[in-house]
């Protein structure tokens, strides 16, 4: 098993990653939440049938009584509906302050249940057993919840940072492969903006099957960076935006496919793409450097490119709700393992963008 | 002017009191927030009217542009629907994170708004204009912000400070007589927990327009006295549950009157009755003191027990978010102006209160 702290003075936790931890969740979960009695276990409807029986059986074995809520799999139960009927669900089932809420899912779950756990009660404890590879290497460091708005993703949220972390690699032998690339995308993206050698580790070990024979430590690694970025700016005021690279962009694929057409991974994939391509544009990123990146993602089936109109990129970019005013701050890379920011007024990202070889 | 400062480390504020201050309130909110461009102005339909002009003609000439948000008065505001209206609009107006939200209303708007600004992009600044009694000594110092759930008051919120709290005792004018005495059932709560000579400065002053006379100082008093407990316990974890005076047993008044028949005033007006002569029952509270607090009260046409059947408590105390397991934490007084905590099984209390003396 590894472990990797996180160091956020009394919102310090553990990240806990072993095969098979699922089964020792409740003991897990008893050493960090002595006072819980009760713990509300918020899951999808894909994941509910693969892992619960075996989490339930976990913390029932520990002493707790456990309370299951599932919700439908998918980005659209990112809702204040959701949000709405979990609280009452939690409420109504006798929720106090010192039970737990505990995530059992993907990203979706993640965010949803914590942001229910930011703000039931004012605030109860969280555990994530994230299950799928995004929400291992993405959600489960950095504390940030939320639900998603008609305006926009993750619009409405809290940071809340979990009092304890379960990585179960074995759950990631149950994802599809389009799944499984799409974690992928930000496993390559911590190599591009902190480490090169991790970066080179993953170029030379291009396959699922590689990837999953030293899963343990890729998700090591992924969290680490994530954790060291994070310690330095837990609300996300200033450094932690380096986490961005690709994602600005990206969010403008989303949206010009409403969401549906790319998933999240896919459209980073594709942003990280074009942040490297712009770097190059701007002088300041190595010209070899965006065909590095395209050579990793194309034997996942990421996208290295995605189109988009002009219209779209101004939408995305205009309501970016870290874009005041009329400049917008660029995570870019002027080498392989190493992220900046640049400001830039949003006018010229546009006009460089929309002139990007795709 | 009167400034009160609240310690609370980096989240530290400035509580303002003046009359005519909402005529200055653009320049003081600038100097808060400095990087702000546009504020959001939450407000209900009655302070609407009266006061909303004033205000956005100071934060023009500040030089912020202003949103303003109305939502129906009354507490039915505070509710999921309100909160999901004010999220999509402040994001389609395009609120930023150096954005800020301003409450202009009593303990319902500043409950409200404060809940969309902890959670719009994971958290905006916030600006409190309490124009209620109620709000100005109780809801503007502690950061509580929350809206109710099905299952009951307050269950869904979160712990967020305001950059700054102006306080207009001008505004008071406008509140009808029995507004004003559900304030004053707040002001007298902090006499009894924490300081006799307030108490009995109060007793000495029992007319509106004797305590209008003083207001400034009241004000300043009740938010000192809120400020000391708060500073103790900023996230409500032990010590600051002496505010809570009256209130347990209040709760259970609020739901037997399906929160429309008893205010909230009211209802910890009879609750602080209750408790006294629970302490008394109890051998802990001076046997002279549930008369002294029910001469203060009766004046200003606050009820002194309000009738209440065994199985409303019951439910109270049972869903009461403070209350885990079969004990409840009660504030008791065990002397004027000092309030002890007790733990109580909650069957013992609720065989105690059944047989008080209305």
């Amino acid at each position: 098993m590894k472990t990797l702290h996180v160091n956020l003075g009394e919102r310090s936790y553990d990240i806990l990653i072993a095969d098979r931890l699922l089964d020792r969740a409740g003991e897990e979960i008893k050493a960090v939440c002595p006072q819980a009695r009760r713990l509300f276990v918020v899951t999808d409807s894909n994941v509910f049938p693969l892992y619960l029986t075996r989490l339930a059986n976990s913390l029932t074995a520990a002493g707790f009584e456990m309370t299951a809520l599932t919700v439908p799999a998918g980005e659209s139960s990112k809702c204040v509906s959701e949000l709405s009927g979990l609280w009452e669900k939690m409420l109504a089932s006798g929720l106090t302050r010192t039970d737990a809420v505990v995530a059992l899912g993907g990203g979706v779950v993640g965010d949803l249940a914590g942001f229910a756990a930011a703000t039931a009660l004012r605030g109860v404890d969280f555990v994530q057993i994230p299950t799928t590879l995004l929400a291992q290497v993405d959600s489960s460091v950095g504390g940030k919840v939320a639900i998603d708005l008609r305006a926009g993703k993750n619009l409405a949220g809290a940071f809340w940072q979990p009092k304890l972390v379960l990585m179960d690699p074995d759950t990631l032998n149950t994802l599809p492969d389009a799944t499984f690339a799409d974690g992928m995308a930000e496993v390559i993206k911590y190599g591009c903006i902190r480490d090169k050698e991790f970066f080179d580790f993953l170029r030379a070990h291009p396959t699922r099957a590689e990837i999953m024979a030293n899963i343990e430590s890729i998700l090591y690694q992924c969290c680490d960076i994530k954790r060291s970025v994070v310690e330095e700016d837990e609300r996300d005021t200033g450094s932690r935006m380096v986490l961005n690279f690709g994602h600005t962009i990206g969010h403008a694929y989303e949206l010009s496919g409403h969401y549906e057409q790319w998933t999240h991974g896919q459209a980073v994939a594709a942003g990280m793409c074009a942040a490297a391509k712009l770097g190059v544009t701007l002088g300041l990123t190595p010209p070899e450097l965006p065909g590095q990146i395209e050579a990793i993602l194309v034997p996942l089936g990421l996208p290295t490119a995605i189109p988009c109109d002009g219209d779209t990129y101004a939408a995305a970019i205009g309501r970016d709700k870290k874009g005041a005013g009329a400049d917008i701050t660029l995570v870019l890379l002027d080498r392989m393992g190493h992220a900046v920011l640049r400001k830039l007024p949003k006018a010229t990202l546009l006009q460089s963008i929309g002139a990007l070889p795709m």
